[in-house]
């Protein structure tokens, strides 16, 4: 799991405040004689806020799996397909996310840390080679959603689908990322509901222990958004980290703080 | 602790879904230089049914006991005389129980995974040899109940009996169990507030990995029960289950699928 | 952690009861290359009652900590300024405290095991050789409070003081405490807002194993108020107490039981 505090600046809020989580994973499984690995994954979530950074922690929906070489089934709270697909989070901004207009699909079944996860979730896995392959599926909206992975040449493709009874939820996304040497770059498109969003996302190394990450963002009948941040290792699996971003409502946040792992 | 999901039917609510459980055991203990081992017995545990399967964990109710040789007491979520008593659980039927009608008491407190347990509990355990013997008390009804259980040349014979304020809980209950070779049977019967219930359960092993389960039931006013299962051993903790009960009430249950020891 | 079961008596309402606690503490760390603490801590605890003796556990709030050296700021559920001053808590009064009369200060930030403590709370400690210095401040009464303590041949001194919006707050405190060979003795005095209170409290060893503590306190507008243990190590972490005092609203309270750590 890991730790963070920090201080979040929100201009339509006019606050600078705390920001604080604690986050402990459970990873329960046995392997049975033939390989097949049986699984049970939970988190202790705890989110402090602006007023009780010291908020207590939560047990969240629990994700059960089993996984024989590159072929998975969850259940529960299921990571969900589009969730789960390459290029959907390119980079991880500041000490908190900032928002993530950076990740393109919205609308769509994923793993919550706060919660119990999406009704009769189940969702199949597979990898193979530079093929992956993941199908979700929920009552919420009776949405099912899949997508398809290939990495060739060190790029990585990747197309999503997905059929719901909402109207708001994604409809299809693609994404394309890969390194140019100096950055990793990630191109993502999203059809959400019939609202596009378009990403470009690319990260830096500055130093030997630095990178920079920006992004640019579009989206129909908003602003432009976009974003960069820092992340600095102080080794110990501890970081500093702090970032800015103007969101696709014209408000600004920024973040900074420390970031550990445990 | 353990996890385990899979599938479960259900006649009379026309359904068929899935059912999963993560329970994580905490068992935190202390011994004195004297060999007197003090601690505390506390479960984290979600169980998720047909629509929330990934539901999240909560604690239950702990338990604080203190042990010498083969005396222990304990307070709090108390075990639970007629719950511990040897031949109340014969079996183990399918993935989940399927209603436990194989169980002859009912009416009497026992440690709960998903509560706090009876008010005021108390009880103590004390065995020698072939010899046991339980006593608890709670608040609960103001029951009282204990049972004695004597092991004779392979063969186990327990009777207990309770005093409670409640005319539907347990009065008294007596079992058997042993070995014929090919099979472990066991043959209980309580006097459960003036309804009778009989119970003849036994396991049968079909190869080196795998057992079958069965039970026949009757209880005063109810129709006759029955129920067979299977367990097969995946090695590494792990198995798989699957059995179907015929109810007292008439209802059909069945379910399969796998559980995993961590 | 620890845990603790035994019986308590409380004189106004005539009752005597069974009374436990178990707390498990999470201590997730990491530490930077520079050597720089990075921390939160957390608490599952569960406490019963004279009913319910086997409540259920729950978390409490987090506390985040940076710690370099001698010095530390926290955030979350902070430890608090006067809770943390030497000579508060002079002596650890029977099984459960007994009401905890022989605290000096009343009305100020500090770590709860049973919420997620003062909103917006943060805090600095610093030590360096016998001097520590701590100050905290909460969005809770608007209350900033601090001590100085130094240790000057084996004798600790601290004086603290406290701003708040509340009337009833602590204002400031002194406490002073060391050891006369035979016994350790502490005298405390705060300003409760406006109602003094003056302690006195000392802990004699009697044997290898057991020791006694015993506290008079007098506080303006009630009775003196006085109580008296004693701490019997069983060794491995194993101990037995208990202890009876004379609260200040006249209440006689009285407990024994045993303490586990693990």
């Amino acid at each position: 799991g890991y730790g963070r505090f920090g201080i979040k600046y929100d201009e339509d809020a006019s606050s600078t405040d705390l920001t604080t989580r604690m986050r402990l994973q459970i990873d329960a499984t046995a392997e049975s004689d033939a390989g097949v690995v049986f699984g049970a994954r939970a988190r202790i979530n705890a989110d402090g806020n602006g007023v009780t950074n010291g908020a207590g922690a939560d047990f969240n929906g629990v994700r059960y799996f089993a996984r024989s070489g590159g072929f998975e089934v969850g259940v529960g709270n299921i990571f969900g397909a589009l969730e789960s697909m390459p290029g959907q989070y390119p980079i991880d901004l500041g000490l908190t996310g900032l928002g993530y207009d950076y990740t393109a699909f919205s609308g769509a079944d994923a793993y919550t840390s706060t919660g119990d996860g999406a009704p009769n979730g189940v969702e199949v896995l597979y990898s193979a080679g530079d093929l992956s392959v993941h199908v979700s599926a929920s009552d919420m909206n009776d949405r099912i959603a899949g997508y398809v992975a290939y990495t060739w040449s060190g790029w990585t493709f990747a197309v999503g689908g997905q059929d719901s009874d909402d109207a708001t939820d994604n409809d299809w996304t693609a994404t394309a990322g890969g390194s140019f040497g100096i950055a990793d770059v990630t191109l993502a498109y999203a059809d959400n509901g019939g609202t596009d969003r378009v990403v470009l996302a690319g990260r830096f190394d500055v130093g030997a222990a630095t990178d920079i990450e920006v992004y640019v963002a579009d989206q129909d009948g908003s602003d432009t958004g976009y974003g960069i941040d820092f992340n600095h290792d102080l080794g110990g699996g501890t970081s500093l980290r702090g970032g800015v971003a103007k969101r696709f409502d014209g408000n600004t946040q920024a973040d900074m703080g420390v970031r550990f792992n445990f």
